[in-house]
């Protein structure tokens, strides 16, 4: 009667210790964290990690937006399979659907390039250039003048960097203003897709387990980057060659077990986490509740203007896509904030750090610093409901396209140095990108109809909360589709010749959108001013209560990590479960039998059926984890991630590559705001899972043999 | 940056054992498992065990549907708190609201009477009688006949025995009809109630957790046995006092931990281990599913003809509870079928069987019971619906007392030895109590608007499945008004006069309903004759094939326990989690901690400010679990439990209490067909979150007093 019952997905231990992994570090800054790395188990030197010239970290890189690194001497890219989503579809048809069938290239020359608007970005160097940025400034500048002349400071920097054409550069701020980098990425414009699994693996699960655990999503593809026979970035050609990788990641195919270390690295996006208890409770109290609103009800009018139109409905699937993952976001932060009083966290804190100050010599000047902060974020706050107004009035695609065109025609009369930001010759290509890729997404009687709905949206908003002058200016709802009627936006060749006109073409136009856009300029000029000079105020200031608050965790032996700004940071954490209630643990690992448990044999629940066949018959290979006796699949830590990490290497104490980090779990939404150790994890794919469909399924030996696998043992490597 | 993270509600181990500890067991059969018990731990021997005049068994009693257990020498009883709800109901009132509020008789004269109905059943004589029953039966007799000689015998074995009026007996067969016992049991008539706390500790969670874990319910209650000074059962007087229990549980506050061995007694109600694949397909392609149908029409029918009149909504609280409460045990079950195909592994059971049976001397023999129970069951199943089909089609609270009522008048004119089971002498006063009860749950409109909403859907269900004749006897829609308002049976003095009638006052009555019910006797008794045909046959059948299953088994060397028939059995197990999915955990145990994440202040989530109080302060006491940090509330482990299991003692490798059953997980409602070892776990009340709600809630020291508690260590019995 005796049956051994075998928990396969979590490895037990009388009680465990997690590490409280907060931080998205600049890689400078590890060195700081030297013990604290050595104590979890992390055996590559911190220094090491923070040399940017070397392996580990010459091999992560950007694909802007997503995360991505090196896995062989010959620009091999692994990242995750929704991060080289645009790349499959792009050279997807009917006849050959490569996100239903999977992609591999057995060869170099069966390589296809992949998406015009895809790029590798490699981080070669950071420069602090605060001085530059923010010395000799006038204190007594207005906002607005400030603002500009640091966007100008950072425009000449980044001119200067980007003289040498192979590089991208960019200067963003630290700590909200406090310290400013210039950063210099070389940026390949000639990239492949070499493999890719089928969606039914690369996306099982897809929108229903997306932020949830358990999860079972093969969520991994690769792509290569080329250059020019100089070695250096070249535009797409067949001539160019394998960009030669000064350093790649070495793979594990020996994986991790429940509370092994791990490291993370990549380009994280954007995180509040220094942000005070008004700000937060701003968003969860109007904000975000408002935009849930927004977004339920633009989802309501797109699916009720394309029900009757199946065409109009798979144009909308990605816009369909992208809002729900929003609303979903937004839901599981309103959620995390019911469930957790982040504001009164935020309140201890601050007060906790206001008695500090109280102890300082310059208490006074901070006390000032935090009234003037407290003014400043009400009136940035107010400025961010007019504007997400403005977004609620305007909310048509073509009109949008007609304002980004008009502005684009008022900036290119100036000399490209003191253009806006967005609107430099640098920038054109990937506005030239947006306003052809609209293309893909756009019906116009859908677009309609959303502009009819939102509008009549607009009108039930208070009336502090709308742009001052806007509402004489915006068309009734009736006059929509005569806008419509009388506009040749919709064409993609009309709307591309814009770009190049002058500004009194636009003045002298028929096009009715054109018009519009043109009656509506002084409305967004008025909100873009009241930006910078909000912006520019806080820039003053936020940098001062930021060196106090760093100051005074000095005071406790903490450094201080900047928030995320899709900049290269480093974040580590151990292999870990979580109970998101009493009586129940998740994780940390999902296994090959899970996605036999999941399949439905339809989407987004179906599977290869080599898949389904290898997992049935158990051929794990090498793969097999001894612990749970079945292949991993995906596995959860307590890594510090956000958005952008997508497609980030997971690696293991020595730095090898271990798996790809792909999500959060929904407990962790809140983690932009407050990192809570006890609910934060990331959701990563297992390398051997990786390796495993490749051997197992996709039969990419070619891809499998270009990499530098370290297998568990000799034994294992021969059987491989 | 670090944090201790504790999971308290888990024990974790790197693999652990689990015992499929298949097999509800006649105290009798325990020395076939000695080997068994001792592995798992048990050190109570399996003779003790056996042994129906001694402890623990003599202690273990039921509540007719409920079990319970006697935990002091003065007749104290404790069950569970959905098990007393009837006793608690029947002395609340508005302004005494024991439900809400709790109750606690701080002496012996504070004790409320029960419910009238309610009895304690104490099993103090076991008797296989198999051969009385079936001894010399003609194998030539038609199946009513056979059923007719054994409803004939066992009824004498029952009057025998019942001669002591102390006594209650049945005659339940065993092994589906193969053997039969004659099981004796005291029934004390005078039962009150002593403690119970409020319905937010005892039902907290309420319907929306019922069958769930995560689970935090206190489901405990206390009464008391009180027998006249003879010491024999009584009717309830204030002359009579508590019984003096020969033996009684002794309490263990030392609770238990993950993986430890318990013992579980008390009176499952039903199981179907044993049936056929046929029989499985039947009830999940086509009888559960036609009920679910139903019950959810039927509750819709009494939502509708409720929501503009909330006092009958409130009548008929109990009945949607009881309808919704069946609801989700058959959804369960069709989701369990649905996610492992329990019909297959009966027909790979069924094969092995065929495969043993050839190779036996009477193999011939064999195959031809397996052929006739073929079509018997064929037969069962179709009469079944038919049944069914009849039920729906008569779905009127007063035409089901008519119907009854009627069969009772033709019934008593025989002599009682002679007269129906349930329609003896010995069954008025549960007719009685029935036919009074119903006019708590009576409203006229009510019961009229779900006849015409059942009797509509009865309109539809195919012809075959209708029993014949019935559909010309049967009244139109448009009719059952008229038929309610030309009978007094909703009065319930009216209604319980017809019990001492002759049938022909019943065929001479001018009560419409009367009238109805004499018109539809004789397609009753057309179903009642098939019925006892088909069981007359399969009592003849099925015993040929259950012994050839046993004696498969046992050359297989595995004991043979019979299916749950609410005669007392005993199962042992671990306490254990279980994974209803990869990548989730859950249990085995839940904390106060997780009553405070659930609480919201409103019902089933409210909790009394005492127990919010005591938990936020962490006033653990000696309750605190060393492992888990804090006091445990629910608990899970592998113990083979079915209903009528409500209330059983669970009891530690002592014997001593640790916990009550009360439930199930919903993966394991399908364990009624099938025990799947992996995913079957029954839900348990701590025994440490009974006490310290006495201790620290309650304050119910004389009932603490009573028991006899064994607490961890002599230090901390100081402490209490």
């Amino acid at each position: 009667m005796l049956t051994r019952i075998f928990f396969p997905s979590l490895l037990f231990t009388l009680a465990f210790n997690v590490q409280a992994d907060e931080g998205q570090w600049q890689p400078h800054q590890l060195p700081l964290l030297k013990a604290e790395l050595k104590r979890i188990g992390i055996q590559t030197p911190a220094e090491k990690l923070a040399d940017l010239s070397r392996a580990p970290m010459t091999a992560i890189v950007s694909l802007g937006g997503c995360s991505a690194s090196f896995v062989s001497p010959k620009g091999l890219v692994v990242t995750n399979h929704h991060c080289a989503y645009g790349d499959i579809q792009h050279n997807s048809t009917a006849q050959r659907n490569f996100i239903a069938d999977g992609f591999l290239a057995r060869s170099r020359t069966e390589e296809l390039p992949a998406s015009p608007n895809t790029r590798i970005y490699v981080t070669d160097r950071v420069e602090d250039v605060t001085k530059q940025v923010l010395g000799g400034l006038d204190d007594k500048l207005s906002g607005k003048a400030r603002y500009e002349e640091i966007e100008k400071r950072v425009k000449a920097l980044i001119a200067t960097c980007e003289a040498d054409k192979a590089y991208r550069c960019s200067v963003p701020s630290f700590h909200r203003g406090m310290e400013y980098y210039r950063i210099r990425q070389m940026m390949i414009r000639d990239v492949r897709l070499v493999y890719a699994p089928s969606d039914k693996i690369g996306n099982f699960g897809g929108e229903v387990d997306n932020f949830e655990w358990p999860r079972h999503t093969g969520d991994f593809a690769f792509l290569r980057a080329y250059v020019g026979k100089d070695g250096k970035p070249a535009d797409p050609s067949p001539e160019n060659v394998p960009f030669a990788t000064k350093d790649y990641l070495t793979v594990s195919a020996e994986g991790l077990k429940n509370g092994d270390p791990i490291l993370l690295a990549g380009y994280p996006g954007r995180t509040n986490r220094y942000k005070l208890p008004n700000e937060v409770r701003f968003v969860r109290d109007l904000s975000y509740p408002r935009r849930v609103a927004e977004y339920e009800a633009d989802l309501a009018a797109i699916a009720d203007a394309t029900q009757s139109n199946p065409e109009a409905g798979v144009r909308y699937a990605s816009v369909t896509k992208s809002i729900s993952n929003g609303l979903k976001k937004l839901q599981g932060l309103l959620d995390g904030f019911a469930r957790r009083d982040i504001a009164a966290i935020k309140d201890e804190q601050l007060a906790e750090f206001k008695k500090w100050v109280e102890k300082q010599p310059n208490a006074k000047e901070l006390k000032n610093v935090l009234t003037q902060m407290d003014q400043l974020i009400k009136a940035d706050n107010d400025l961010t409901e007019e504007q997400f107004a403005f977004s609620v009035a305007a909310k048509s695609d073509l009109l949008s396209s007609a304002l980004q065109l008009y502005r684009l025609s008022v900036e290119r009369k100036k000399p490209d140095a003191e253009r806006e930001s967005g609107y430099q010759d640098r920038d054109l290509p990937f506005i030239k990108a947006r306003l052809t890729r609209l293309e893909q997404t756009f019906v116009s009687e859908v677009d309609q109809a959303r502009w009819r709905a939102s509008l009549q949206r607009y009108q039930k908003f208070p009336a502090d909360s709308r742009p001052m002058g806007l509402d004489p200016l915006l068309p009734s709802v009736d006059a929509i589709a005569g806008l419509y009627h009388n506009s040749a936006l919709h064409d993609t060749t009309r709307r591309l010749e814009w770009m190049s006109k002058d500004p009194q073409v636009f003045q002298d136009s028929q096009d009715s959108l054109i018009q519009l856009a043109v009656k509506l300029y002084d409305t967004t000029m008025s909100l873009v001013n009241r930006r910078k000079e909000i912006d520019g105020n806080l820039d003053r200031v936020i940098p001062e209560y930021m060196k106090a608050v760093i100051a005074w965790k000095k005071s406790l032996g903490k450094p201080v990590y900047p928030d995320a700004n899709s900049t290269l940071r480093v974040t580590y954490g151990t292999v870990a479960p979580y109970s998101p209630k009493d009586g129940l643990i998740k994780g940390p690992f999902t296994t090959l039998e899970g996605i036999l448990e999941k399949y439905t044999g339809k989407a987004p629940f179906d599977a290869p059926k080599g898949l389904l066949e290898a997992a049935r018959e158990k051929r794990y290979g090498v793969f097999k984890d001894k612990v749970l006796g079945t292949v991993p699949v995906n596995f959860l830590s307590t890594a510090d991630t956000t958005g952008g990490n997508s497609g980030s290497a997971v690696m293991n104490k020595r730095g090898e590559l271990v798996g790809l980090n792909f999500d959060s779990t929904y407990e962790s939404v809140t983690k932009d705001w407050y990192f809570d150790p006890l609910m934060t994890r990331a959701i990563h794919v297992d390398i051997r899972y990786m390796l495993w469909v490749m051997a197992e399924v996709d039969k990419a030996e070619n891809v499998l043999k270009e990499m530098t696998i370290r297998y568990p043992n000799a034994k294992d490597r021969s059987a491989h």
